[in-house]
């Protein structure tokens, strides 16, 4: 599954595989910078165009992406809305359901409390997928969805919610 | 040309043709009603998928879209950003460039006036383009955004602008 931490200056996504028993594997990770071309349009293209070829590449079969619930201002937030259409339009396009996760349950599930800082989940991240060294923090963030959404799927499965009931409104 | 006026609930577009003396033909329009998709990933999926749709029935070669300056508050920016974002993708998927227009631009273009309001502009998109009857307020809209561009392109040919300059930084 894929895990994607939209913006407008980089987008971080990260790959992880879930065995059978829940095991999770580390896949592929890294943060998309698009501040540097020459307009807001090709930023998107950007965007859309590069997750497209990860999400061909990797063939994850389901995503993961934090819910806003609110951005700073009205023009960050038209920016950040740009850029998580972008990476939305390329999952979805590839048939991938997307479901969101609110930033206290990602950090929830990866520090095991809601309360959690940015830091701590960048770092149980790195320690949850045997990953050595820092991780570019918007990686990180992505990595994080993906683990959250490997243990929700986990959860869902162990108390027989069926599949179709999973997608979040 | 093709004009887009993005929304999270409906999102507008207008097709017209320009010949080589400048004079415009209206070839279609529309509303996308998105809302009533179950999530909103959906709405995005279905704004891409049926612009995509659009764009390859009518084969337009230039997008004009309406550079947002200011919206209203940080919720409603980030999914009007969101299905601008899926918008741009689409089109920009499809090889087109991009070209933002601000509305006191398309106010101009269209009624003459920076200072026209939205009614005016909608009602003289209608007779610009020889349409009979009232026009669907963000299909109307989103033919003002082609008719600028038509304009803008015809305006900038005559001063012998090349072409590659056109694209807005």
């Amino acid at each position: 599954m894929i895990g994607i931490d939209p913006g407008s200056q980089r987008t971080g996504f990260g790959i992880i595989d879930v065995d059978a028993v829940g095991k999770l594997t580390h896949v592929h990770h890294g943060a998309l910078a698009v501040a540097g071309e020459d307009t807001f349009p090709l930023r998107l293209k950007r965007i859309f165009d590069e997750l497209t070829l990860i999400i061909g590449d990797h063939q994850p079969a389901e995503c993961g992406i934090e819910r806003v619930f609110m951005a700073r201002n009205p023009d960050s937030a038209l920016k950040l809305g740009q850029a998580r259409g972008a990476a939305i339009c390329a999952v979805a396009a590839r048939g991938l359901a997307v479901h969101e996760y609110a930033p206290t349950e990602i950090k929830q599930a990866v520090v095991g409390s809601g309360r959690g800082d940015k830091t701590q989940v960048q770092h149980m991240v790195g320690i949850l997928l045997g990953l050595k060294g820092p991780l570019q923090p918007d990686a990180a963030d992505a990595l994080a969805i993906a683990v959250t959404h490997a243990h929700t799927r986990a959860s869902l499965a162990r108390v027989g919610i069926p599949r179709t009931a999973w997608r979040r409104r």
